[in-house]
C-alpha cells in the first residue's frame, strides 16, 4: 500500500536528518534562543530581503495559527476566513477557545477576493448597532488554499491594500508555503509575503522537516511580546534549536524549493492522467494536492494498492477525492498509479 | 415621534412598578436566595407543571445566552444555532469569549429544522477524523424567533427527539416568550417548553419588566452549580429580590399572556393594514414584529412620526424593515400608523 | 430584625424612585445611548473636570471588573490586586474565565503599596526567561477597599507614579466610592481620581442606586471599542436610560456624598460604642464598614435581633467580624444596637 | 563551558535516535492513531497494570498541563497547586488562559500535604456563599517536584484519599517521572501512579527523548473526548508516530529508568561534594537537580566552566543555584566540577 492521503506521512528530508543527527552530541539552550534558530532567522530574512522581521519557530500548524490570531486581536475582534480554511473547519475550534469568532466566507476554490473582504468590513461597520457584531480586525488565507489553489503577486497585493483601507490585518496560512513558491501559476516569493502581509509563516511538516513552522511577522504590534503567546499556548518547544536547525538543513542551497517543485511535478503528472482519461476536477491547481472526481469503481480499484482521502460525494456512482503527493513522493509510485488509472479507462 | 423600532422602549408595566415601590422601605438578603426570587420561582414550577425545575433570575438575555451555554458545554463542544439567531450575529462573540463555536446553519424563517440538525450531527461523528471539528452539543432555537415566527408543539417534539438522538441539549431562547406563548399560530405553553428542553428562558426585559429574564432547567447536568456560573459571568444582581419580585408581578393573574396578546393584536392590526395594502412580508408571522418590504417613499414618510429597524435593502426602490409593538403599545399609535400606510397608497 | 450584614439590603433612595417613576409614561432608545445617559455622562465629567473622559454605565461590579480587565490586556498580560481584592476571591474566577491572572499581593489593611507594585514589576522584567511568566500590564486597587480603608492623594499619586514607571494600569473599583469620597481620613476627589487613574468607577449599587455603576476612562487604549466589550460580556442593559436616570438623581445637589457622610456617620457611631467597651478592630477605618473582635457571647446576644458577617475565628471565643452600614442606615437602628453592645459589657 | 543550568540540552539518547533513523523511510499514518503509538501505549498499559487506561502523547510539558486541567474542569472550576508549581510560575498563564484559577498553596520543598488540599476544599465549601468563589475540582502535583523532592506511596496514597474525600481529582506532572521512579527516597512505581491518580504523565522531552509526554488517564470522565482537546489546544502532532517511536525506543529494556538512575547518581555526587564542603541545601532530595546555597565568589568561579541556574539570593554574599544533571550528563564533566568545589574551599 501506498500512501497519497496526505503529505506528512513521511519523517523528514534526508538532508534534515543529517542536520539532527550532527547535533546528536551537542549541548544546546533551550526555548529557541540558540544559534541554530538565530542562524535559521537569519537565512528567512535574507530570503525575504527585510532585515527587521521577527521570527519564530513553532512545532506545528494549529498551534501556530492560534498563537499568531491571539497575538493580533482584542477580545471583541473576529478574523474573516475562507468556509474551506482549514481554521473554519479542521482544527476543532481552536480560534474560538482563544475567544475569537470566525467569519467564514463563501469560497469555491478556497480563496477569497478582496471584494468579499471589504463588503464584510464596510457592511459591518456601517450597522447602525456595530457593537453589537463581532469587529473585522484579520484576514487569514492559505498559500496555497486548503484546495491548493494559489494567489498571484497582483492578487495578494488587491487583498493587502482592502486590508489597509478596513484596518485589517493579513495573515497567511503557509503550512504547504514551499509548494506555493514551487508553483507554475504563481510569480509569489517569500520577499512578496514579507512585504504583502502582517504575519504569516513557512511551513516545515508537510515540506520536508520533521516538525515545525517559521513564523515570519512585519507588524510590530503582533510582534512584540510574542514569546509570551508562544509560551502561553504551550507552543515553545524546549528543545528549540531542533527547530532552528531543521530550517538550516531545509533553506541550504534552495533545498526547501527543489523538493516543493518534485512534489509538484509528481502532482502535474497525476493530474495529467485524470485529464487523460476524462475525469473533471474540482479545481485547477499546479500544487501539490490533486482532486478528481472519479467513479466508484475506480476509486474501489486504486483503494487496493493506494492511499486517498475523500472529499464529499458528488452523485450516486461519483466521489471528489484528493490525492497528495510531497516532497517524498516515489516516481515509481505515481507511475504505477497512473498505469492504474489509464489502464482502468 | 412614536417608537415602533423594538420592544424595549417604555420602562415597565404599571404593576411591576407598583410591586417594586412597595419594596423601597423593606429590607432584603441579596444574591437572589431572598423570599421574592423562592416565590417567583415557585409560581414557574407550577406553571411549567414540574415540581423538579431550577429555576434562576438574571439579567439580561445575552448574559443568559452565554451563562447557559458556559455551563452546558466542555471546551470542544459547540452550539448550533440558525444563521438569524441572536447568538449567531448579535452579540458580538459573546459566545465564542466563552470558547465556543456557533455553528450557524441557514435558515430564512428563523427557525431550525430537525433534518439540519440531525445532519449536521451526523455529519460530523461521520467524519474519518472526527477529533479535528468541533462536536455539535447544544442545538438553540429562539422562540418566537428574530423574525417572529413560532414553532409548534409538533415541531418543538420533533427537534427535542431529534436532540436526544443525538445526544445535543436543546436550549431556548425566550426573551420574547410571552409573545410566543400568545401568539395565535402556535399551541405551546410553558409546561411543553419545560418538558421539550433541557433549559429555557422566560424573557421579561421585553414583555413588561425592568429588566430579568427567568432561566427553567430540567437537565440536572446543567444546574449543577449554575449559580457560579451566574456570578462567574456577571449575572448575578446583588440586589437579586428586585428580579424575583418583577416576575412575581408579571405572573399574576395572567399578566404576562394577556399583555402579550394585546401586542400580538397590535401587530396584527399593522399587519392587515400592510397586507390590505398590497405590500408583502419577510415572513408571515403572528407575533409582536411586522417584516413588511415597503418602498422607501412610504418608509421616508412614515419616518417623520415613526421609528422602525431596517433590515435590508430588496431593491433599488424597497427595503425590508421591521416594526415591533409591545405589552406598551398604545392603540392610538397604530391606529394612526395604520392610517398613515393606507392614505399612502 | 435588623440587616447590617452587607450595604445592598434596600431597594434605592427615593430621589432615585422618583426619577424611575417620572419615566413611566416615557419612550426612550436603547442601549445606552439615551439622553439620560449623556446627562449622566456630562455631570460625571464635571465632576471629574475633565471634558475628554470616557463614560460607560454598567449594571454590577463583578461585571465591570471583568469588562474593564479584558479591555485592557493582551492574553499574557495580568492584574496585580490585594489578596483581599474582589477580584482575588469574592468573583468565582470572573478575571481568569476571561483568560487573566490574577496575581495577589499581601494585605493586611485591604491597600497596596507602591513598593509592592514596584517590586513585582521588577522581579518580572528581570527574570532571565520572562516570557515563562505572565507580564504584569494592570494594577486594580479599591477605594474604599474591601477592609473599609482609604488612600491619601499623596498614596495614590505614588502609586500612579509606579504604575507609570513599569508600564502598568491602574484601575480603581469605586464599587463604595461614595463612602470613600465622604470620609474623614481621605482627601481624594473624583476629579483626583479622574487624574491619577487609567480607569475608575462610581458605584451606585451599594450608594443609593437600584443597581449601577458608571466606569469613567481617562486612557485612550481602553476606551476605545469599550462598547463591544460592554455587549460581549454581557453587560449592556437594554435599557440604559435606567442607568442614566439614576445617576441624574444621585449626583444632583451632592445627594450621593450627602447620603454617604450618612453611611460613615453611623458607622463611626457603632465603632465608637465597640471602642468605648474596648473591642478591638481588624483595622482602621473611617468609611460604612466596621470589623470589630467581638466575644461569642455578644455575638450570640447581638444575632438575635442584627445581622452582620463572619470575617473568620481570632481565637477560642472570639470572632472577627464586619458590620455595614449604609445611605438607608436608620439612626434608630444603630442606637439599638449600640445600646444592646454597650449594656451586655 | 559544561551545561548543568537544565535537563533538556541534549537532543535524545542514541537509543532513541537509532529508533527515529530506522523510521526514515517508511510511511506512517498521521496523529497518533498509527502502530507505533499503539505499541507505545500497550508497554505503557503493561508497566502501568492495568488494560483500561488511556494513553496520549502530547509534544511538551506546558502544553500537556493545560490540556489536561482544560479537559477535567468546567467554567468556576480551579485547580490547586504548591505555589512553587509549574502551573503557579513558569506557564505565562497558560492555565488561566483556558478560563481557570490557580489556587497557589505555599510549600517550601515544592511538596503538597493532604491536610492542606483538605482545608482549602473544606473553607470552600463551608463558606457561606461558597458560590462566589471558585470551585476547587483538581489537584495539581509534580513528581518529583520543581524543588526535586518526591512523594513515598503512603503519602501519595493520602493526597489521593483527601482528593476522593472532597471529589477532587489528583493529576500528576510527570516531567521529570524517570528520575523520581529511579530515586532512592520514594517507592513508588508506574502503577502506583496509575491507581492513586486521575491522570499523569511520564516525561520524554527531560528524560531521554527528542520532545514528548505520554499522558495515562485513568478517570473516564477526563479521558472521554481527550483527542479532540489535544487537537484544539494544538497539541496534536502531525507525525505522531515519533512520538510513539520515542516512547517504544525509552520504555525497552528498562532504559527509562537506567539512564534515569545515572542522572541522580551525578546529582548524589555532586551533592555530596558541596556537603564535604559545608554548602547548604535548600532542600533534601535524591532526584536530578541539586539546589546548593553558595558564595558569590565560588559561583564566580564555577561560572567560569560551567552552568547553573539562580534561585534567589539568600544574603549578601550567597545565593541558591539550582544544577540539573540528566541522562546525558558526563561522569568527567561532575567530576571536574566537584573538584573545582573542593579545592575551592
Amino acid at each position: 500500500m501506498r500512501f497519497f492521503h496526505n503529505d506528512y506521512n513521511e519523517m523528514c528530508h534526508p538532508a534534515v536528518l543529517r542536520e539532527l543527527t550532527t547535533l546528536a552530541d551537542t549541548q544546546n539552550i533551550g526555548y529557541g534562543v540558540d544559534d541554530h534558530c538565530k542562524e535559521a532567522a537569519d537565512i528567512i530574512r535574507k530570503l525575504c530581503k527585510n532585515d527587521n522581521l521577527a521570527v519564530h519557530f513553532l512545532v506545528g500548524g494549529t498551534q501556530t495559527n492560534l498563537t499568531v490570531i491571539a497575538a493580533s486581536l482584542r477580545p471583541h475582534q473576529a478574523v474573516i476566513a475562507a468556509d474551506s480554511g482549514h481554521i473554519s473547519i479542521h482544527e476543532t475550534g481552536a480560534i474560538e477557545a482563544t475567544g475569537h469568532k470566525v467569519l467564514e466566507l463563501p469560497s469555491t476554490d478556497g480563496k477569497l477576493r478582496p471584494e468579499q473582504i471589504a463588503r464584510v468590513a464596510r457592511s459591518q461597520s456601517d450597522t447602525m448597532d456595530a457593537e453589537h457584531t463581532v469587529q473585522p480586525r484579520m484576514v487569514y488565507i492559505s498559500h496555497p488554499t486548503e484546495l491548493g489553489t494559489t494567489y498571484t503577486k497582483a492578487e495578494l497585493t488587491a487583498i493587502f491594500q482592502a486590508c489597509k483601507e478596513y484596518d485589517l490585518r493579513l495573515f497567511v496560512d503557509g503550512a504547504r508555503m514551499g509548494y506555493g513558491l514551487a508553483a507554475a501559476d504563481t510569480d509569489l516569493t517569500l520577499a512578496d509575503f514579507a512585504e504583502l502581509t502582517d504575519v504569516f509563516y513557512i511551513g516545515g511538516t508537510k515540506v520536508g522537516a520533521m516538525f515545525g513552522e517559521a513564523v515570519v511577522i512585519s507588524n510590530p504590534d503582533i510582534a512584540r511580546d510574542f514569546r509570551y503567546l508562544i509560551k502561553q499556548r504551550g507552543g515553545m518547544l524546549a528543545k528549540g534549536w531542533l527547530l532552528g536547525a531543521q530550517f538550516k538543513a531545509l533553506l541550504q542551497d534552495d533545498l526547501y524549493l527543489k523538493i516543493s517543485a518534485h512534489a509538484n511535478l509528481m502532482a502535474d503528472k497525476l493530474r495529467c492522467s485524470f485529464t487523460k482519461c476524462g475525469y473533471p476536477q474540482l479545481v485547477e491547481s499546479r500544487t501539490n494536492q490533486v482532486f478528481p472526481v472519479l467513479p466508484d469503481s475506480l476509486l474501489q480499484a486504486i483503494s487496493q494498492s493506494f492511499t486517498f482521502t475523500e472529499m464529499h460525494r458528488v452523485d450516486e456512482s461519483h466521489r471528489a477525492v484528493r490525492f497528495c503527493t510531497s516532497w517524498a513522493t516515489k516516481e515509481e509510485d505515481v507511475s504505477a498509479l497512473c498505469a492504474l488509472i489509464e489502464k482502468f479507462r
